[in-house]
């Protein structure tokens, strides 16, 4: 940074679009950054490559969790006050909504963030299918950009590269799930760590 | 139950001995409990034998969670302002202290808990190894309990058998974690779902 006034660093919030818990913390994070004069970077990975990483599986391919986790999902949107219907199938690849998201930030970030929120939206709320390029296509058309363009963008090669990096970059910070937030170097997993991710904002750390 | 009074069901607490927030919410669940006109049921079991049940491995097995795992626990102790030190060797085999508790409880439930607390206490906050026999057995002494009887007990056939039948009945309510709670048939899993099971407790469910 070349300015001369100190700015808080951005919440780096890290997501997969696959994810309820990440869903459940994009309806939140913006207002507790704001809370504390702090941005939310957004920033959409694919996890299940960072959860090979880890070596562990989806959380839904234990039998016992599986059944427990659905409930969960349920009974914490409620909790939450936030519109949750599981979708079918799940999970789902979000290879296709990442490109669309990181092709929108290089034009306009405000695009991009409200293209994740309706991707998120279609997918938890619509029960659309995310992980087809149409879909992605016609939700973030809706938004007003232009679908050549963008159906031009998924495929592109600098774009798909650019989804690679942004998946490197996040397996190198050591991110491992969704949400995953750092805020000033300290990690903080899950929508149940926003608490704690809250008062460290007010107070420093503790 | 045989009494024409109406009583409300007790919450069931799953734990293993060898879980740092089983711990946290051993200090918690109590309270939570009498602000609700309701018991907690402490019931240790072994939850190596549930997590081989859901194919799991312990999350210290994994190369970027254990890092993670051991910070946050760390964090939430203080968050929680609950005594705790990081435990070496971690995690251990709980089965001798369940196998303490157990005997205990058949003789006096209060005595049982307390030697459960004492247990977490020495191995959380004193870092005593309470996988080791005699380490459980010093523990429990200290609160009173004649030393041979325990150690009759660790070895007795019929206490090793109330310790399986315990982790077969966790298995098959249907809990794989620690801490987990079941209240009015509804489950909770985690020391973060407290919240959330509270607010069950003062609402019947939402």
């Amino acid at each position: 940074m070349t300015g001369t006034t100190s700015v808080a660093a951005a919440i780096d919030f890290y997501f997969d679009f696959s994810s309820p818990y990440g869903y459940f913390a994009s309806t939140r994070i913006d207002a507790v950054a704001a809370r504390h004069g702090r941005t939310a970077r957004w920033r959409p990975y694919l996890m299940g490559i960072a959860l090979r990483a880890t070596g562990r599986r989806p959380l839904v391919e234990h039998p016992l969790m599986a059944e427990y986790a659905r409930h969960d999902m349920e009974r914490s949107a409620r909790h939450l006050g936030v519109a949750f219907r599981f979708p079918e199938p799940f999970p789902v690849a979000s290879v296709a909504a990442c490109r669309a998201y990181y092709w929108l930030l290089d034009r306009d970030a405000g695009e991009a963030k409200h293209a994740a929120q309706a991707l998120y939206r279609a997918y938890f709320v619509d029960g659309r299918d995310i992980s087809r390029a149409d879909t992605v296509i016609d939700t973030v058309a809706e938004l007003g950009v232009a679908r050549a363009e963008l159906e031009a963008a998924l495929a592109d090669p600098a774009v798909k590269e650019r989804l690679r990096r942004e998946t490197d970059a996040a397996i190198a910070a050591r991110v491992f799930g969704s949400p995953f937030f750092i805020v000033d170097g300290e990690p903080f997993w899950g929508n149940d760590r926003i608490e704690q991710l809250e008062r460290w904002l007010g107070s420093g750390g503790w």
